[in-house]
């Protein structure tokens, strides 16, 4: 059955130390969709402006990407632009245009309220919540964000947050909404505040899984060795969309070692996004790629 | 066979956010030998002064360790200071007092200089030198460093960087030797610079193997997950000493797969370490609970 992601629809400007690229197809939803797409179905919903290039939506169905919750609205596409630094790691965001964003609601067609799995990808937790307001049952739902929402819908976020089976977020903002420094403390923290499982992702130092089962829930996933990243916008999306499309395609209940595996997927799709801008990396990549790399993955942390 | 280490002998005096101790034993050969007697007999080169307590010789003899080769000279044992800040990762050098350690010459008995397998743990590239000089034909060398030396004594550090088997250093040393801010990038540097395998430890983030064999011989190691840290101090020295003790005991050539085993070994003993201040938590420690904590590191890395 089909995984149901939500999120931004975006058109990014990014500079990195290397390079510029403009207006090119960006957003949490459009990361995240195509990367679930490699396992299975997506039903998306989002919302563009009339000036949306056809190339993305024609991107989008090649995929199989279900677009029935695509709202195109009068006016223009949510727009970003930001400036990478020296390392990398850290960013600028140079301009946020939200456009038709701003008034953005996410409805969800009747056929979308059945799915089993839900990615919640990275936008306001109030309009999260929203999605889940209008779906039947969903077995799993994942869950991102960012330290925007961290800082300015706090509420919105911790009452979402016993609302999800799987949080992802990244070190940085795992240590802002807890307190702690220590990343096991502010894991079993995060755990505590409502999601029975959550993700911490390290970027180039891997990821950490934490279970409602304690030690034996707690998975260390190595990150795939890359001695050159182009771009990094994106592997976050990439990742939870990972996650998500594994999961919904495995079927059956999720079990921890599925939930590992997908955790892996994830990990190695993010390690393709930042090799190159945009989705670029993505769109030339086959099934078969990700398995050996996932194989690789096994193999380099196996002793 | 006996594992031949060469290192200081120290008097520590470490304070933390929580606490601080008074000369307690320390310096890298104390904390590597200890380390390395979990797996077989260890041979000890290094110098103290007539002050040094009774009791820590008493400690080095309990467990196997040969001080044939331990000078013991007039005036005070090397003594050093410092203390660490609020995250535990990082620290201040309060007070340096080599003493004896000045002088020293590190002298090899004859029958250390047919070991197989030696540490050269952290002292100044030169004396790890001369320690090689003395020896017959060792089948295996371990050196770790230091920021110091890369700082002070470069000339010399990559003079003996072509003599090495393995390299043990930390990140920010790798970046700080190579340049490269990338620890991929900068592991293929210092494997080019001469060391057949170079080990980078990331604190709390595990540790990368790098080897002749390219990608095939990488391997991530995940750290043991500790929600809590009571004194860094001797880590570093504790994950030379486990690997290369690991190493002496596996017996016959190093292979790969041993290297993969002795730094999972190392890691774990490394996290031990941490969890109490000067060896007090390798002292009460035995044989089954490292294994169960290397078998605890296999079961939360699998997928």
């Amino acid at each position: 059955m089909s995984v149901l992601v939500v999120g931004s629809i975006a058109l990014d400007t990014v500079k990195t130390p290397a390079a510029e690229r403009r207006e090119q197809l960006g957003g949490s939803a459009s990361y995240a969709a195509i990367a679930a797409s490699f396992f299975g179905p997506v039903s998306l919903v989002g919302v563009v402006g009339e000036d949306f290039p056809a190339a993305h939506l024609e991107l989008f169905r090649q995929r199989a990407i279900d677009l029935a919750g695509l709202q195109v609205r009068p006016g223009r596409t949510f727009r970003w632009a930001g400036e990478y630094h020296a390392d990398l790691n850290t960013r600028t965001t140079l301009c946020t245009e939200l456009n038709v964003f701003e008034t953005f609601s996410p409805e969800l067609p009747p056929a979308y309220r059945e799915a089993r799995i839900v990615l919640l990808a990275n936008i306001a937790p109030s309009l999260q919540a929203h999605v889940l307001d209008q779906m039947r049952r969903p077995e799993f739902v994942v869950a991102d964000t960012m330290n925007l929402w961290i800082d300015i819908a706090r509420a919105d976020l911790l009452a979402l947050l016993k609302r999800v089976d799987l949080l992802i977020l990244n070190d940085g903002e795992a240590r802002q909404l807890t307190g702690h420094d220590n990343l096991i403390v502010a894991g079993r923290a995060l755990l505590a505040m409502g999601p029975h499982h959550v993700a911490l992702k390290k970027g180039e130092h891997g990821c950490l899984l934490f279970g409602p089962g304690g030690d034996g829930d707690f998975f260390s996933c190595a990150a795939y060795p890359l001695p050159e990243v182009c771009d990094p916008t994106g592997a976050g999306d990439v990742f939870a969309g990972g996650v998500a499309g594994f999961l919904a395609a495995a079927g059956g209940a999720v079990t921890p070692a599925k939930l590992r595996q997908a955790v892996a997927h994830g990990s190695v799709l993010a390690s393709f996004d930042v090799e190159a801008f945009s989705l670029d990396r993505l769109r030339e990549l086959g099934r078969e790629d990700i398995d050996a790399r996932v194989a690789a993955l096994r193999r380099l942390t196996a002793f």
